[in-house]
């Protein structure tokens, strides 16, 4: 059976575990790329790492980094005087300083990607939604765009966000593999993300859109529980945008490319929501390994 | 009293340490950059800040490197199948990253250079010879060209050294401030350092051996001891070079630069060599801070 992943960070990992778990299972794992960004000249994907670090089983505490991380190279660059309120971990640091030595021999970013995943023994396929640099932006209350690390790192998704962008998604193209991974799969699943900070980036890319919204079987697992987001700003980020509020959001975020929709068990089925896709209940709490793996296989057997 | 040091790594740095601990002096250390390197991307600058560490009192037991350093990124990078002999530690990594960052971004060595050194709190000035990348290679038996740090990192400078050559150095010019330094100093010393390998590199700068030829009064201490380098393969290199053995190949490889070559108490003073120049007898082992200082107020009270 073959499985296509869209995935953000922490939760998009965490099913990609649960997923990998399943015998016999041909799993693709497509990753938001729009978090990226340029730190001390160094190329950082947060969400292509935590989905490695989350399969590889070394992930940190919270869901990202590296578990057992030491930070003294980040406390050094104190020191010098450089802004270091993004904490690279010197283990995680290996990584960024790898992939942006190779990027700059000219190496592309999924093959990268994909000697890094050998690198750590990973068996399921991890493709960058695109090998192009977009760039996920928010616009805040104050009128400013601010860019995707800004405003979840340093102010630390505090502000009121009243629109969203992506640079350069319009010129950007799809990596390889990625558009026939999705038309080859039995199922495409998107991750519980935050729709639109991790999973709209990806649908910004032209070709991936079209790709998923034409696949018969596309089953989207909500992010919320009563409502809110477990941690992030999911919830509070698609209300700004002027998305109805619960999973009813969370569908009408993935109206016309997502078929399905899984709600948590906790969480009420309404009538508009059934209007718009449908839906189904089950356990959606995926924090650990086994539950993902349940959860996993709940959806394959849809 | 103005003092131009010439230094290459680990004895120039110690040297360095002993002439700023005197008073009302007015020093400026005058750096080689031919080992310079980029390893995994990173602008490597190895006697820069084996001088910087050493002023700071952060210095490693060897000399070079950070003491109490780690080492988790350079173990990590082995993972991702680089090529990580040139051993980077945690906390002098963030030196090399801060730096690669400062230039990309277009400013210029000699000024991150000393932003460094302020905020290591370092009063002595230190400049880089150039802020262009001029390169040591040297040539070894088999005919092959080396870099540096391949022939002394990566192969344990076990290779006789047939040849040597400073690569892009007839393009380069002197870092600003060098030779306005040089021309106003009272005294310019060249540090007991590879002759060849941290000096040369230094005077194949266009413009700086000018400089330093013109000085009055320029003071070389042979990093000799019996003929023997304490550590490093300066006596092999310039035996293989051909110049004479011990100390009078010392004043043949400084020779139409230096006016005075400072000795170890321990080696003879031969009529050849006070032929070629001045000859002063010290204790010239400097390991110590305060045998360094010493050492330094004897040259200084010349």
């Amino acid at each position: 059976m073959k499985v296509v992943e869209l995935s953000g960070g922490v939760g998009g990992a965490r099913l990609a575990r649960g997923l990998a778990a399943i015998e016999n299972l041909d799993l693709t794992v497509i990753v938001n790329v729009g978090d990226d960004e340029t730190i001390h000249g160094l190329s950082v994907s947060p969400d292509l790492d935590t989905v490695v670090y989350t399969l590889a089983g070394l992930e940190g505490p919270q869901g990202w980094g590296r578990r057992g991380d030491t930070f003294n190279f980040n406390d050094e660059l104190g020191r010098l005087g450089s802004d270091n309120r993004f904490r690279l971990g010197d283990l995680d640091l290996a990584l960024n300083v790898y992939r942006t030595d190779r990027l700059a021999a000219g190496e592309p970013l999924a093959r990268i990607t994909d000697n890094v995943r050998r690198r750590f023994g990973i068996v399921p396929l991890i493709l960058p939604a695109t090998e192009n640099p977009i760039r996920t932006e928010v616009r805040v209350e104050s009128g400013d765009w601010l860019s995707f690390q800004e405003y979840f790192v340093l102010r630390q998704h505090r502000d009121e966000v009243v629109d969203i962008r992506f640079s350069r998604a319009v010129e950007s193209r799809p990596a390889p593999g990625t558009v026939d991974s999705i038309n080859e799969a039995d199922v495409v699943i998107v991750a519980p993300s935050n729709p639109p900070l991790s999973i709209w980036p990806i649908l910004a890319v032209p070709g991936l859109r079209e790709a998923v919204a034409a696949h018969p079987r596309v089953v989207a697992i909500s992010p919320l529980f009563g409502g809110k987001a477990l941690k992030g700003p999911a919830d509070r980020v698609m209300r700004s945008l002027g998305l109805p509020a619960g999973n009813l959001g969370v569908a009408k975020a993935y109206q016309d490319v997502v078929d399905i929709l899984v709600i948590d068990k906790g969480d009420a089925v309404d009538e508009a929501l059934i209007d718009k896709m449908g839906v189904v209940v089950e356990d959606t709490l995926i924090k650990e390994a086994s539950a993902s793996t349940r959860l996993a296989r709940a959806i394959l057997g849809l």
